[in-house]
């Protein structure tokens, strides 16, 4: 949705214009100069952030076309063309950078997310990200979380639920905090709750249950008796410390999800380049 | 400059926010609640950012104390505290996690940044930043690379020229580039230029030469000629798939900096939790 | 939450002040001059917004003193106070249109609610509001149907998902539309689904099911057996044309939920005014 | 003037995308559908907002086209065709509430104003605002007013004064106020004062008069007794209290205008749907 | 009013510190020192701007202490104290030149301003600015002209009309032009309407006449003929070309009003300098 | 570049049309009305700012055209056009002002730049702007100077480093503030410091030297000294006091650069008129 991405994009390149613009392009480049170039990855991986790509180039100059060789979500092998950029060579050079920093940033997430959800492409767990984004691009970075085939948790603190430890332990307990939750929450609004052993698992349900119950840090026997406990009566998300090592065997362990922060706060970029 | 960073963490409080608050805190919290914890690394790192988590927390109760343990460049030991954070518990669990994704992230870029100036310590060369950085946050993420030991290349497009490849290509080669940028430049603006062999270089040279000069994809080797060919001319810059198994040897060839995108576009978080 | 509030503040503020600020006040009223005055209700109703009403006085002079009487979701009668201001009599003139322009249309919608909330309170059955908000000030128009007793539905197309009759058509059917939401949906995310009889509603179940039906224009019979239909399968929420008339009618009918519209598309301010 | 506008509609719909867009329509809705639709009243009034529904529409999709079948200030009967809309349907169905509620807002204070205009149009007089609007839509409003017959008071505390008791107080009087505030009044200022009785508003013309007298709550035969004693020396407004059922005998008292809240404080939407 | 500057002095605050803040200070000023300095003129003027001066210092550190020595519309002499600046030594510079800027333009407004309105002080015309004003700085320059003893004209397009030769063109002549505007106009704003010569001036009687009267571009003589056919009916505005030397002729031809454009498109900055 | 001017076009457009809009226009002239109008400079100068007057007019209407005669940079006659507007005459009523404000801003810094460029063409000297600008307008105010022949200054705090006198003193000495300074500066950050006698500049060179020295407040012999000093170690900037008549003289000196801060804050307006 443009209307959504264009007052990050604009700001992301008025960052990198400052007050004197780009001044190298402006005294080395005439303004005449046509340019040709091809975006290549330069490693494999899962696109992400084409329209915003796009965007980038046509704000600086709208007389720069975009053709797009790949759609958001699909591979990209090593050195494979991701889009064609024509036009003037100045706007072409001076977008350049914001538009790879928001390609490669957008196409590592999906490129991660890919990963992980391939690993646990065998079991029917899927893999979704967290609140632990990057200030100002969470909306992006999720996005770019279902582009590698990832779901979205939360999108923020209003749209859900999500009761945790301190807010157990000063609610009063288990009951009293899914009690005091269901109180305050709309018809449209689930209720996850975090657990961290089986006791607390249990006294969810004794106090009525919830949508989805969060299994903090627990290892694959104790998040296989929690999948046996739920018994279909809640979501459950495996959560804390899931690698892509570990990420299979807590898939097989029956959870329904598992939630991997490092998609999105330890972002690595997709390496990818405009070649001329 | 809290004056530079307030509408970032605004911005980023605001997305958090969304339209109906923390509703979960709302929830389960009582107003009067209290709480004191301690902002806690689970790793080492070198930390970056404390101010900016202490106005996250600010603009959501002014009454929430925020006491920093250490600051910005320290060092923090696994387990080690941050800072200590105290009042009104409901505004500390809704600005918690925009707090911690701020802190996590610049202390990341600094924590990454230290690693590489502490393995080139033994030189009088430098690690310096690039333009790859997340859109948005260029400023604050510069910053984190001078809290790390490294040292900040251009800001943006309008704070120094940096003549590269396409525009040398443009230009018509290295000498109409430089004879073009020297003669928009004003006298507070330095230029570099980037060359990929030893001939480019020499040819900077014949042209008047340039205040910087970027060896792009160049091994030790070719450095080491570089540096020699350039005689204390102009700054020499390393540049190029520089990984931190590469970077001692890269800054022995006498170059005197080694620039690294990683820094800033592959940042992995440095585990930052807020402990009650 | 005033972080969010205080931009819709500002925008008011500035909106009347416009470029040459309250000229009448800055030529009849000396600067040192002092007031005291009462925030009174003309009428009876529910008081909401008074944070806001706050915020204004003090962003046009710290100075103003705001002492609430009340607090939101209170009953007021008929010449009842509201709140006392006090301070520099310039900043009380300035400000008194915005805050109690706020705190009318706030408290308007919380005497609605009220209104339809008492006149089902003999059912389990509870008032909510909808998407048809004045533009711009949907969270705070949210906040004011939860201060008059009713819940919220949906803040915006992003947090639940709605499936309307242009939604079932142009997805195929109602199983082809509900697939299709089910695939999309973050564990986190509602699914609602609007129905305009009983066979559409029996389709529901046998796709599935959602969280939640929402009962468009039925009669009081027919919503009856809707009810007896989703025998506590889903949510139910019956929608159109209610009135404060025929709300507790509907309300019997065992439904869960009544939407209203009305309460924030047409808004009849609680009048109240500053006394000196 | 769509400059003007634009930044409003734009925050409206961002207001109702939040961070995850439109995820029903996204889900249900394939991206090739088209829709062909039309924005039809479901009861008679007057329109005013068009050009705001209409851009409602474009800043979410350009390819969807709005062709509007009456213009600002026309009557619609019930059921009438205001607009057809047609083009992609998932923008028609993601822009379709912000267009909505723009449309029934502006046209519900447009019908209004009409009512009134009609009810005092054997007479002279004419029925004005005031700044009891909504936060954030004053202009908009104001515009709506015009579309319905009636004419704009002040649009702001700067365009003009308006002398009311609290200022008559602090400055010591009628004469007071009104040396004052000719003193600080551009020659493009114009000054109204408020009056309760005949004594006051006879004192204003000792004091030399003013552009205009606000004789507030007054019945009709005092305010005949004010016509007279001001005769023609300056405009009268009626002001307070005025409904529908008095506003003619106001108007008949010979007052140049009538000022009524309600037209923009307490609006009633005019019901406009979009059938497909 | 503060809330109105505020946005101007962030912006220009933020202008002035860029993405790196201010390097040389932090550089080179210890955070420690301490600072004590006077806001000196070098030369004699009218000071305005004192409020905005002191919230640039406040928004960069709340700990520099700003004392006022002299109030908006007061003289200074050459070399005279306007304000005294102590605190946080870095703070002080970073913020220095910032709040010089507005200080010395407004300030320089306001001189021109008391210079010509002191030159045409011994009859009854007063000076008044125009919309010639430096983008972004309205209101300021506005209020600058006020505190050089001027008054003010029109703020922008919408608090008043002022019909030029155009719109007469454009609406078929002075009648219809004069007709036109009387029909949009509200009961609060006020008609003014330029004529060239007499002939034209006798037209907007016979058509009715205005609120005021701009004549354009007319000798003295001419003006003096004007200003006996207008004979009190209406504001006399002359306009066009009127310097320092011919101000006082222009006055004594009786006119109401001389406009200046040049008091805000042609600035000359009152030299104003911070001396520690 | 478009993209960076556009957000103060937007505001100095909403500064103008205030919230009611251009009434005069919108009350006399049809709507269907054209126009056909020329942009004519009433005196001879140098123009700048022709992108921004272009962009007044399309942000107001787009139908309305802008036809450059001339380019920035280009000299033109008294009397000679700049450009030709054609289109619907509201917009272009509507626009003119702004459209004029900036054009003649801009170009009355180009013209004084140009002016002082001439008088000391004869030399090798270059003129600079300073950080003297009117707050907002800092780049198109730099842009303007370059127009005019000028050379730019730094643009902000953090483009480059100035020691001032005032930080020469809090950092102990000039070796001291020189030391500090480079030990912060990134590699393309060059250094400037101001010396007011040959014993600081000496001074200067006896602690490593600098990228620039600025002379400041030095008659022509104590300019020239200076420059033989420097002998090509750092380019030479005189500042302080340089008026038209005295420019000549002091380029002559030697010195590389003049800077004269009254380019940018005493403009004196370029008077460019629109002739229908």
């Amino acid at each position: 949705m443009i209307l959504m991405w264009e007052p990050l994009v604009r700001a992301a390149l008025l960052e990198d214009l400052g007050r004197a613009g780009d001044i190298t392009t402006e005294a080395c480049v005439p303004s005449s100069a046509q340019g040709d170039g091809v975006l290549a990855a330069r490693v494999a991986g899962t696109i992400a952030g084409l329209d915003v790509a796009a965007l980038s180039f046509r704000l600086i100059d709208t007389d720069v076309r975009f053709e797009p060789v790949l759609a958001d979500g699909d591979q990209v092998e090593a050195g494979g063309a991701v889009a064609r950029v024509r036009g003037p060579a100045r706007g072409m050079l001076t977008a350049e950078r914001v538009a790879l920093n928001f390609l490669g940033h957008l196409s590592g997430i999906a490129t991660a997310t890919r990963f992980i959800a391939d690993a646990i492409g065998h079991t029917a767990c899927r893999v979704v990200c967290t609140r632990k984004t990057t200030p100002g691009l969470r909306a992006l970075e999720k996005y770019a979380v279902r582009c590698g085939g990832g779901l979205n948790h939360r999108f923020g603190l209003d749209d859900a639920m999500l009761i945790k430890d301190n807010h157990i332990a000063l609610a009063g307990g288990i009951a009293a905090a899914l009690q005091r939750a269901r109180a305050r929450a709309g018809h449209l609004v689930k209720i996850e709750i975090e657990v961290d052993n089986l006791a607390q698992l249990e006294e969810v349900f004794v106090a009525g249950g919830a949508d989805a119950v969060l299994l903090d840090n627990m290892g694959p026997d104790m998040l296989r008796q929690a999948v046996a406990l739920v018994a279909g009566r809640a979501v459950t998300e495996a959560s804390g410390g899931i690698t892509p090592a570990t990420a299979a065997n807590i898939a097989e362990t029956g959870v329904d999800l598992i939630s991997v922060g490092w998609l999105t706060h330890s972002v690595r970029t997709l390496d990818i380049g405009l070649d001329f």
